[in-house]
């Protein structure tokens, strides 16, 4: 059979129920098949016009006519009026999956402005003003970056995994009671993962650009593009906004807070399991970590208090609240990874190179990271009068 | 005489001392100018190709060639080997201007996001879900990114303000310990300024578009365009790295933290007119511009006690300084306007709308942007380790 392309459309059958419960889904193919499965007529189908995006380029984005002339021929997915429901099955996966497009970005971001930073020749080490000039990885300003970049990009890339283990929980698991654990797990954190993969890839992506100079400004150094390319991810399948309000409605106010505070129960598992001696990475973030948790309880109680009388206040936060989550369960990653690198490097196992970068990584995300969280904590308990203060001409 | 176009180029003259004291600075022009005035003989100056940016179209950035064939004519300015000392009276003015760049690519943002925000139907209001579809500036989360945008273009326009009046005194003010105070001030303001209004212009255009949502990333919309061009201000004419490497360094360490203290004592003095009565808009930002100008005290103290020994321990945290500084003159000001309007308030004068508008978005400063200075203050202080605990291999 030759190549064919098929479009996915949520339309209404006649007779179809008002509004979204009316919705069905169909697939509408560019030819018609034959009985015999070759090609048969051209469908009234039509692009009219592809779309100047200011990034994935190797995605067109099309405006398509439908049945502009003799009509278009679909054919119905499943039972009429549950489209809205089947394209969920499709948007769940796919904000998963966008976070994970976020990391990989970011990713790429990063090893691109690392490579270029232990290339490119510039200025003189500041412990040595009079040597001779030196890569500009010796700059402590570009290893904020760097470490900025990596220390997000290992942080959220580890939750995203938690999500995808929980998600097998939550199919295959042979105790029911544990499937729904896993599968509560997971309908709290995917807003947290989305939101914060798909915003960091940004900021990731930005500051690879800095890194490089002016030549980062330069379409042919390829370092823009990633840039282009992350600024769509925040926005489809459910913007932050979206993600947000997700996160402290239905899955935060709704259940009392059960999820959330059975997210910070394990936490705090982990918190015991971390070494208490002073004066070390570890117990650094260990101390920062125990204040990010109580910070993230203290919104959970707040928002479980507040949104039946006042659940615009809630949302006025919701972003703010998103991030503060996201930066705990980076911390709490991180935490779990500088507690086995620690013990590996006690019990002389495994590449001790790659385990104190975990630890020098952890310390940096606690102090640059986590540190974010006491003022993110102010704006969802005390930030809504502001969000909220000016009437719509006032602005 | 017709249109010639004229190059300033950096070159060396023959027998020049080494290193950048033996930098002239020439004026190389396309044709050559005969003496009646007229165009003569085409100059040996050529464009070999023109970059292809992420933005700033309208500004092309060329490779340029001289003397390839019989050899370029060159006019030297000034005297020579001073070309690095006048190219920086350019730069130190441009500086101040790649700020207002940012802030002019800011406003132009937010204008177009609230436009768009008071047009675009879709979701119905939290308060009323069974009512009509709305505007999208009633939901909660479109107004924090709109407040946040109008709160950071309004206080780095007002820090922006005070700085050019200092310039103003600096050069004509008639008593000499004021034009030297006035040019301590400018020294100081300047690499805050123009670090900050060109990160915030960068930030404020990528909220733009995220209130854009899907349309936002289509280049027809023209609101991408702002966070292309934005793009290029944290980098051209000093990065942001340059600038707090420049604030901690030379502004700051070199004369012991007075231009910073001189800075801390002029906020205070704003402070003590703020009025003291409690549970108000200007109340709450009083409280939180008083524990941000400790923040930003101690780091001073820090950066003067720790530069001699630790250098790089100041230069780690040099853009968390810098941000910090920059959010601390922001809250200064908005103090000053959300005082002059509560007073003029009480006394009926002015436009009552606007006033309120300026003490709610005060009010917004304070519990969104102010809140960072802690997080900020402790990436200063305590950061350093872990931006310097990786070994180059280890990245």
């Amino acid at each position: 059979m030759a190549d064919n392309i098929v479009h996915l459309v949520l339309a209404r059958l006649p007779d179809a129920p008002e509004g979204v419960r009316g919705i069905s889904l169909f697939l509408v193919p560019k030819f018609l098949v034959n009985d015999d499965g070759s090609l048969g007529a051209r469908n009234d189908v039509r692009c009219v016009s592809i779309e100047h995006k200011l990034g994935i380029h190797a995605s067109p984005t099309a405006v398509l006519a439908y049945g502009d002339s003799e009509g278009a021929i679909a054919y119905l997915i499943g039972q009429p009026n549950r489209g809205l429901e089947y394209m969920f099955i499709m948007m769940n996966e796919a904000r998963f999956m966008v976070g994970l497009q976020g990391i990989g970005i970011a990713e790429r971001a990063y090893q691109q402005a690392l490579n270029y930073a232990k290339e490119r020749i510039q200025g003189k080490d500041l412990s040595d003003p009079r040597g001779s000039s030196v890569t500009i990885i010796h700059h402590p300003d570009v290893r904020r970056m760097l470490m900025t970049m990596k220390a997000i990009t290992e942080a959220s890339r580890a939750v995203a995994y938690l999500i995808a283990a929980a998600i097998d929980h939550a199919h295959a698991a042979v105790d029911k009671g544990q499937r729904a654990e896993a599968s509560a797990f997971v309908d709290f954190m995917i807003p947290i993962h989305k939101g914060w993969a798909t915003e960091s890839a940004i900021e990731v992506a930005n500051l690879a650009i800095q890194v490089h100079g002016g030549v980062g400004f330069i379409e042919e150094t390829g370092v823009a593009q990633h840039l282009r390319d992350a600024r769509i991810l925040t926005i489809y399948e459910g913007t932050t906004g979206i993600q947000a309000n997700d996160l402290v409605g239905r899955k935060t106010a709704r259940d009392g807070g059960a999820a959330a505070k059975a997210l910070a129960k394990q936490m705090k598992a982990t918190l015991s399991d971390l070494p208490a001696e002073k004066g070390n990475d570890v117990s650094t973030l260990r101390a920062q970590l125990t204040e990010a948790i109580e910070a993230f309880e203290q919104c959970v109680d707040w928002i479980v208090r507040t949104y039946p009388t006042d659940a615009k206040a809630v949302h006025a936060g919701a972003v703010s609240f998103l991030k503060l989550s996201a930066l705990v369960c980076g911390g709490w990653q991180m935490s779990r990874a500088a507690t086995v690198a620690q013990r590996k490097l006690a019990a002389r196992e495994g590449d001790p190179e790659f385990l104190r970068a975990k630890l020098g990584t952890a310390r940096f995300y606690g102090d640059h990271l986590l540190s974010q969280v006491s003022g993110l904590r102010h704006a969802v308990l005390h930030g809504a009068h502001g969000v909220m203060a000016l009437t719509e001409e006032q602005f």
